[in-house]
């Protein structure tokens, strides 16, 4: 295209430098949105006269004539028409002729790639939206068989105090309401359009950008032309709230992983969401689980990538910013194959209740609820804690647990002692009884269950 | 405070073990919340029968006292009681005596830190919000006092189209809009309640968690305790949105830098926002927009580092998390620094709007209306560019510019170009015509002006 | 591949989430080291007597012939067989009967992997240092041209003081060199063999691990098993490496894409690397610059996204690691296009040497000249700062510069000034005189390129 | 010390603005390197005849007793002073008299700082090698303790194969041991000297830089003035190779928090790197290790904080680069801390063998060796691994290991098993065979750990 330099490179190598510069080879993912976005441009032109109905109406069928073809895959793209935008035009031509070049009247690529992405970003945000609804009703099934099954509670992954498995499942449930949250707040900024920005400045042609914009769904219009071409934030703000999901589900696929291992036992992932071992028939690696944890780390990095780039950019358009695509698109797939992986995992795996239990009853975690029962006797906290730490001393000593220790040894500790605590340290008691608000007692867990149940109908 | 180990360290060795571990030293600065959390927890407490009123009342009583330090900055805080809660609650038991700490009945220091980083985001995000606004006034007067001087307008730093320079102003007044905005929608998240989640599961006792999240002035409750005592999501989206906000300023921050060079000259920074020289009166070093643009770094890094500290953590607490503090409070130090110091260097910098004039006269920047002055009379636009090429071309090798050529040249290119292309080629009327919604004509500018007015006022 | 579950996903779901958890879309590029891997592995097990001959002879062959095919890209990898490992081995059993299978006695995919990825970094990082090499040398080209060229030295982006073109070419030499050092010396750490560490804990063959070693060029082996399928540090290390590289490249854009504007005007970039507008034929956009600066983005997040997916991880191999490679081949790609296309953007861009020297003409660079003139003849320099200050603001007052000032109006503000003076206030002499080490004086210039030029040949 | 803005902030306000400007609040940990490199650069002055010697020996006297105040902690830092370097001049004139003014002579900020901060970092680096090294040599003790000590090798968080103890604590005195090298090889890039580069320039007095390098220990000079002053490689260098020893620390910290759950029971930490509960005497968090897993965030953020900072800058310094040393500092204490913390936990922590030994009893991790048994005996591969997989589960639906079954049983299976299967299976057994180079065969980690403790005697 350009001419050979210094005599030092061959035709070959300058096709390669093209390329380096050519955003064809990924902006591609675009090609309906800019269609879209130009049916809605020659619609306004026509519309303020600034082209003839006639012109305005031979290029709509050129593009509706490109999309059939797009839908198909049979748009024929190429590295010398550098991007998305001119392959586009230059097939437009090809296909109705000169008049073909009047659609970017009024037009630069900046603002028409701009308006792609955005139309891009909202249509994968809206349903990355509805692809955490459906793990979240997964998760409010699957916490509702487990209201009443009971698992220790961790801090500092020490077993704490019992809970209600359905209230574990449930803190999920919440995390992935305010990712939702914050992707539906975020579509306030993206649902905007920058068509009619121009390179910079706006134009002069007597357009409607408000048309355009009613014509693509958008709620409003940048309100500055500098800004509206100049403005990734609500790629940054997506990648940021992207983050901030897959981090969730790094911590829940860690949760899954240690409960998924020998030691645990607690769960059973199905076939199809771990893999095996045709000489250990017994082991599962849950392969997705870690995969997906470690997939957090892709999402990181675009996010700190776009980031980079935008730092200390003076405005307007800057060639840099076509780097904004690929971590994007990236992150698309990511987080939308991430929460369906994830879906079916927990939906698909077997809880062990058994072994679960069987965990809450070989730990002193019912320690707290003895101490408690003696407060509420009158002892003093600090006494309290000092009697009951001597206990569990003396049970480890003989290798049993609070619940193993006849009546007399516990008045020899404390004379309040009577034949009731025996029922005050079973962990489904234990777990009954914190029925503080949002606490894991059984009745707490099924309202929690049921607010979110009408959340989602709410939400829809 | 604990046995040596295997005599292989001196006391003093233990002690910076401890001091290894111990928050005190940077979470000091939530003391005010922690007294204010457990004022909220104490008066709860007593209303709902827990302690008793007489109980209550000296409680209260002993705190007001320690907030009366504590404004005073007369709190003696030791590394032997590792952390803030700790070092109040000895303080409160010395200071009223052992019912002291009846206080910490029903409460987890769990959900207790959380509360205090809740109180605190709170107050600072309101804080931060009010001082964008600050700023975003100081640049809609700006920009009002330059709706009509004009200035380059810039794409790949290179000289696009003439631009009003109050247009230029207010594309920052539009993305410091989308910051409040993102910083209000956090908001919802961070004015969450989650004391009363006990360490992760609640508690048995019958406390009011409603009661202590209005005493607070929190808008609900965390409706789940695992997720309460675990979630730093809105710290991190604080960062993330921090962030944002930070690179805004560090391409504000390049344009500064690169406006007050010798290159430019476009503006000058007063005394008080730069750096001189004995040597050299006339230089003048922006010192402040290169410390901001560079504290962008460290806003990236607070918020990589939280994310990175979250990623894979199961639930519930995990003493990682002590880790959360010091850079939510760097960064509100950082960005609450960073807004005022660019309001002032705005509010109070000179605008050399005669060496802008200068600059958009001495270039080819108005060659575009050159070719939309062809187009409206017919010619089809790659026709008209070619014109234009040739005419460009002919003044750089003559040394001179658009406005310099004589009619009868004009002409020879273009029969159809008549007297009033001049007027046409005049920069002031190449921005004037740029009246597309949200272009930069000054109308559009002077009514953008008054949206963004009136935009301040209905949010306050 | 594996059983539908719940009868809630159809056949192309399953297929899906295989995709999901499969490698093969892009550890293909391993195909070429996995092939060689193998080709010693096999001739180690022969040698060892694990294998016969015969065995080892077949296996040879077929791994040849994949080879061959591989060259011309016409194997066909399916993700039925998850991962580039899997695929080859049923195409070698495909190729030469079950005989194949035996291929993989004594090694794990894990070792293997790493193996393939050892091969593949080190032969990327020596490509890379050979192309940084070849930039250098155009550097060292470009700055013996232009050592005697002046342009303005810069702090905090304001004029400071003249130097010599050549120096500043010079420093992005010195960057260069140290990036390479740093690769160089990671070498060290990526040339070694993990093959032979099995799935963790070596094996009970008897194979000789020193002999693969010496067969693939690896200068050693992993001394411990669990570390070598565990270790990604060298991956790590490159990236990090490669982020500082990125870094250096994207100050070296920032210089040209500021020297390419107009405010500027002090180099013009060939049109093969810079992009033009039909329009305005002066115009032209860095492009390459631009993107490359922009690039820096990407390879910092894919950095961070590995250290992301590192942090936190068990011993020894876990399904996250296989996201280690993505990132890796990007940056690979990224910065050694980058390289390339700065190389040949230097090495074709026209200086516009007269614009440097008019610039550093007319400015107050060479105010240090003056005041260190009047430290030489015995005024302290605090009161010879104060006299050259009023010297230039008399100066500016009145629209001239230094070297402008008749003699009496110097000798009127020190009578220590001779006409002497006006050699030394010559930017020629102000450069030539700054002779100390390392510094901008010719002399030092030109024997910095000589020590270049013989460190660039003691290298080879 | 500026004059009043637009009479706007008051003078507190203004104070502010300083302070916002200043690093004296936190590079006044660069006092002592401050002062070693003034005493060099004056001695240097002195002897090339820039100062008398009477000059020099006034200034040096100063600054000698400036350094013994600074070692006591009695020098009076101010803001209104800047940073460390006006201040340290203000006190040595305030200390000598006007004659202090003369050690800036032939010396700039720029180089100076940078001096400064080159000393500091080889100090630090060279000490955290040092810690590195006692932290391998705590490992190698404990290590040569538990060569034969069994525990279950993990792959997928699933028992894999059994392995030694001993060998799993070697990975980590592989992993510091590229750490160090790492830090070794970036001192050749730290210890070399800056000072002389000037502002940017070099000088135009006769001074000695190979001098000055001598004096202050260093290997050699910058061989650029511009990069002199404006390269922080060195630092950013260090971050990396920092961030990739935390993700190290990061590993080790998860897994002994694993191995601290009630769920493993693998070891038990002293009660001086751990927290208990005054109710659960038995409970021990693993807070240090829980930390430095969470500081892991923190350095990793550092490190992308700088590289952000650095991203774009044009040559040569800029104010930006203030910002390098907070992110540095904090660093130095967290990685030195880290590493001292970790061996202090390693070298007191018990270790339960019975429980280790226990877990590798109770699972097929050695259905491995019966696999390669069959092989040994000439069944194919997958021929033997589907008879192990039968066998598997047949143990698991009578609910025993493979040891449990009868001869009989096995025989069944495949007639080729003899009594000898019974030594092949036991984990002892299967460990003791993994002989390969570096594998967990007990000579293979004895003859490791004897290598290893060579290398640090080689090292030192």
């Amino acid at each position: 295209m350009k001419k050979l330099w210094g005599g030092r490179f061959t035709k070959t190598a300058e096709e390669w430098i093209d390329s380096f510069g050519a955003s064809i080879s990924f902006d591609q993912e675009l090609v309906m949105e800019d269609i879209e976005g130009s049916l809605a441009h020659v619609q306004m032109l026509g519309s303020c006269g600034i082209l003839t109905k006639e012109e305005e109406s031979v290029i709509k069928e050129g593009l509706s004539s490109l999309k059939v073809k797009a839908e198909k895959g049979e748009l024929p793209f190429s590295v010398d028409y550098e991007d998305i935008h001119l392959n586009l035009e230059k097939l437009l031509i090809d296909e109705i002729g000169p008049v073909g070049g009047k659609l970017h009247t009024a037009r630069s690529r900046n603002d028409q790639v701009a308006t792609d992405m955005h139309l891009y970003l909202r249509h994968q945000v809206e349903e990355i939206i509805v692809t955490i609804e459906e793990f979240q009703k997964t998760l409010i099934d699957v916490a509702e068989k487990h209201v009443e099954t009971i698992v220790p509670g961790y801090t500092h992954l020490q077993r704490a105090q019992p809970i209600s498995l359905g209230h574990h499942f449930m803190a999920y449930f919440w995390m992935l309401e305010r990712d939702k949250e914050r992707f539906t707040d975020s579509l306030k900024r993206i649902n905007l359009s920058p068509l009619g920005a121009g390179a910079l400045a706006g134009t002069t042609f007597p357009i409607d950008r408000h048309m355009t914009a009613e014509l693509l769904g958008f709620e409003g219009i940048y309100e500055n032309s500098l800004d509206a071409v100049s403005d990734r934030d609500f790629i940054a703000e997506f990648l940021n709230h992207s983050s901030i999901l897959m981090m969730h589900l790094s911590r829940f696929s860690e949760e899954i992983i240690l409960w998924s291992s020998q030691e645990y036992r607690f769960i059973e992932l199905d076939d199809t969401f771990s893999t095996g071992s045709s000489i250990m028939p017994q082991k599962k690696n849950p392969d997705m689980a870690e995969l997906i944890r470690g997939k957090t780390g892709r999402v990181y990095g675009n996010a700190i990538g776009l980031m980079t780039l935008l730092k200390g950019l003076p405005l307007a358009y800057n060639k840099d910013m076509q780097e904004d695509k690929e971590g994007m698109f990236d992150t698309v797939i990511t987080v939308k194959g991430s929460l369906k992986i994830f879906n079916g995992m927990i939906a698909t795996m077997k809880v062990n209740s058994s072994v679960m239990k069987e965990a809450v009853y070989q730990d002193f975690s019912n320690a707290t609820e003895l101490a408690d029962y003696l407060a509420a006797k009158g002892i003093p906290f600090r006494e309290a804690h000092e009697i009951v730490g001597k206990l569990v001393l003396s049970c480890i000593q003989q290798g049993c647990y609070l619940l193993d220790l006849p009546l007399e040894t516990l008045k020899d500790a404390s004379s309040l002692i009577e034949e009731d605590i025996y029922d005050a340290l079973k962990p489904e008691e234990a777990v009954r009884r914190r029925n503080s608000a949002g606490g894991t007692g059984f009745k707490q867990v099924s309202s929690a269950i049921e607010k979110a149940r009408a959340l989602l109908s709410l939400d829809k």
